[in-house]
């Protein structure tokens, strides 16, 4: 094992380089999650956060507090930051412009891809690296094989940090260069999560109101788990080849069943809103003369404009 | 093993008892699946459509289609229907009351809790056996491992008619004597269902819309899926606990969540209802002041009377 003096620089591609430090602003779950899976890595890690003392536990496991923006930048070469939307991180960084110039700036706020696309042109203005990520994961899989960030960005400054970044765990996939790609997966992936969480909240209050507990309810969504499985791969290569025969579950039939359950729970006082509108795309679609087609046919109908 | 002579009937425990003969109305997807799966499992099957040509393949293998609902419901003790709604169905079996008179009826057609006791109402009326139940899985999964087929109503009648109806495949429950229980679990599982494939077919398209193909977000749409099924029995456990300690998606960070998803729909000219809607009760949930419990109290929101 070589021995490396100040006169024998660590060579880049050195297998095992001295941990870069990192920052990371906003000490939400998240971001806490963030450093501590940097600090579990060997990083040097700086902490800033609007509000101080969210980081107790941090500063006692070995990170450092910055009490400003300026000087928490300044202690490192790669800067993280994740809040709660962009509107709060770019009230962070852009006032920090001047700290920031010649690092490596990683935007792990989620918000729309085109903020995310606003933020890079800011940060190139500036001469600030800039890479945007998504977390696809909860907090509490940081650190571990169960977390997936997504990244967008220069690919070759994505592949100067990407051994740091792997810290944050599991999958550290780089979607390619347009900055706005990784928040654009992650609204499409928590578009379809949010959604079906909503629609299992729906359905445990359903099942509520009938006498149904949600334990007893549980199998069987366990087995709709397993369905979506099933349907998530189908209905991809439907939509990707505009494809949707109605062999199985044509549009007309669905919207029957969504009738049902909009019946059931109008009938036992539930909101119907989300079931509403989901109907109204599936009836857009039958008026258009699509009834027969899969249920897939859809993913045309939601397009409006 | 015992030969059994007209003077020596089969007694009811014989374990090799002869196959019942059922009548499937209906042949729709599921109803032909129906039909098909009985026939494969040795049962004499008679099956009747309205619109005559549809069972050509059953016939085939040996169904006989009969000319009218009462000469089908006389073919057979066990009468199963399965067609588009409760309104198609008692048009079919309420004129044939005298015809079932002393028979099980099995209705597998889907509709709601009140529509289902109302229709088991009827047949009490008319001396007519009744078991309402409710098919979870699509039409390829009849005569599968894969199927699950829930009943409600008497016990006595659905324990009589188990070794028949244990040919459709797969799990195959008994859930109450309501004669509502079987489509109160139904439609609580389809809401998931159906809002959960809406929520997916949305974000397909938003994806599209973003130059991401369907393919390249399967990994990921993939990852929601297994999300889901870590989500679903602790969403259960706080419904039924009624606890929603707000440590990791607290209402309001998912509401800003939900907002970056309708900002990214809308800018790429997307119906945004569903999502609206689900923002709506998250909002009404934070103006509750429930912001800081987890997402799942929205269990307890969605109910408005």
């Amino acid at each position: 094992m070589a021995i490396h003096s100040p006169e024998h620089p660590v060579h880049p591609t050195d297998p095992t380089p001295t941990p870069t430090p990192v920052t990371v602003l906003g000490m939400g779950p998240m971001g806490r999650a963030l450093a501590g899976a940097l600090l579990a890595a060997g990083h040097p890690v700086t902490v800033w956060n609007r509000t101080p003392g969210r980081a107790a536990e941090l500063v006692e496991r070995g990170a450092a507090e910055a009490g400003s923006v300026r000087a928490a930048v300044g202690a490192s070469p790669l800067v993280i930051v994740c809040v709660i939307d962009y509107a709060a991180a770019d009230a962070i960084v852009r006032p920090a412009a001047a700290a920031l110039r010649g690092r490596t700036l990683v935007n792990l706020t989620a918000d729309t891809p085109d903020r995310a696309r606003a933020t890079a042109a800011w940060a190139a203005e500036h001469g600030v690296g800039y890479l945007d990520g998504s977390i696809l994961t909860p907090a509490t899989a940081i650190g571990t094989d169960a977390a997936v960030v997504i990244y967008s960005g220069p690919e070759e400054r994505f592949a100067a940090h990407r051994s740091t970044l792997a810290a944050l765990g599991g999958r550290s996939d780089h979607l390619g260069a347009d900055p706005g790609r990784a928040a654009a997966f992650d609204v499409a992936a928590l578009d379809f999560c949010w959604t079906a969480v909503s629609g299992y909240l729906h359905a445990l209050a359903l099942a509520r109101a009938e006498g149904i507990t949600a334990a007893q309810l549980l199998p069987y969504a366990q087995g709709i788990v397993e369905l979506l499985g099933q349907v998530v791969p189908v209905y991809a290569e439907r939509a990707d080849a505009d494809s949707h025969p109605g062999d199985v579950s044509n549009v007309t039939s669905v919207a029957a069943g969504i009738e049902h359950i909009v019946h059931a729970s109008a009938a036992r006082g539930l909101d119907t809103g989300v079931l509403d509108a989901a109907l109204a795309v599936a009836r857009r679609a039958i008026a258009e003369g699509r009834g027969r087609d899969d249920f897939s046919r859809l993913v045309d109908t939601v397009r409006v404009a």
